[in-house]
């Protein structure tokens, strides 16, 4: 069995990201969700290990200073990161690993673990993604101001990402997004072990081996 | 419309290459094949355009001096090669262009055109080659063991490949087919005018222009 592939999906906010890969998460059976680490506290009805794996703040310090987290950030006071063990253990089982992650974090990721994939997912046009960060008009014109400089800033970051997937039909989206995945299992790099088995065996073949 | 995917497909013979592609053609409606030029007669029923572009020994020199093919190679005092001007013609048609071709000539199209997707198709294993490679009894040894020892020739190549195609059903290796070319075009490489476009009308996103 191939390992999975680890796939990190960015993209401006009102793409649909969420929606896209909770769909792809029920429509196929090969993935598994990545699960971060945080030192806020649970809410009610969050699970550790399932919603995020919950942790101290001297935990979470340990890990990034054992550089067991494929990223990390804070945000008002707290820790969240990606636990490379949790991942692996994952992709190892392959299942392939789909990670939401903004772009500094997916950059983050792509130096530890050049095989990852990444994606940005995009509406199919500005004037769509004003729209739907425009909201249903109930948002002040600063939020909204906010949220329209945010996705300028995140477009700069888009030919860092090796594919793009233009979310215009959600159905057409998550089956996008399932063909460029298992695509890449099938890239030769990722490949290696079947290649070499077959060269072995194929130099038998010149030699009369068989 | 994005420009269609150059893709060239090698494997080895036993492999099913043919059939693979006969059915992609006739199962998905944006491919199209890679006609190539060639000094020899038409036989009985081929047409010129169709099944090859029929010219001279001199209107192919011609062609090779002025660098209009992408690979050629001489079979037997004749010419075969890839003319370059219906290969693109077709990708800027939206097409993508599938090309059947040996290693070496895969890998001078790898050099003049980088963008070009390489296919390797394999059978599951060695041993289910080696049967295919033994056909049905009807060869003779030596022809047997000509095509065991190009066979294992051909494996050396693997590694220079992009993907890896593991023929094993036919149906389901159409299907993988597809996906890698269909996914191919999502590559960001290949979207920059979309890309440029996004970002130019996301800065004005910043400005408040819209």
């Amino acid at each position: 069995m191939s390992k999975g592939v680890l796939a990190v999906v960015s993209g401006f906010s009102g793409a649909g990201k969420g929606t896209v890969m909770k769909k792809l998460l029920e429509s196929f059976d090969d993935y598994a969700l990545s699960v971060s680490v945080t030192t806020r506290k649970p809410r009610p009805g969050e699970v550790d290990g399932k919603d995020y794996f919950f942790r101290t703040k001297e935990e979470v310090e340990e890990m990034i200073a054992q550089d067991q987290l494929l990223e990390y950030a804070r945000y008002v006071d707290n820790y969240y990161g990606t636990p490379r063990s949790y991942v692996e253990e994952k992709l190892s089982e392959g299942k392939n690993v789909i990670l939401e992650i903004e772009i500094q974090g997916a950059m983050k990721i792509k130096e530890k673990i050049p095989e990852a994939v990444l994606i940005f997912v995009t509406p199919p046009s500005v004037d769509e993604l004003r729209r739907r960060l425009e909201g249903r008009g109930t948002e002040t014109q600063k939020v909204i101001e906010s949220r329209l400089s945010r996705a300028a800033e995140e477009a700069e970051g888009m030919e860092d990402y090796d594919y793009l997937l233009v979310n215009d039909d959600l159905e057409e989206c998550v089956n996008e997004l399932h063909r460029i995945i298992s695509s890449e299992r099938c890239k030769t790099q990722r490949n290696t072990e079947f290649i070499n088995r077959i060269q072995e065996e194929s130099r038998g073949l010149m030699k009369g081996d068989l």
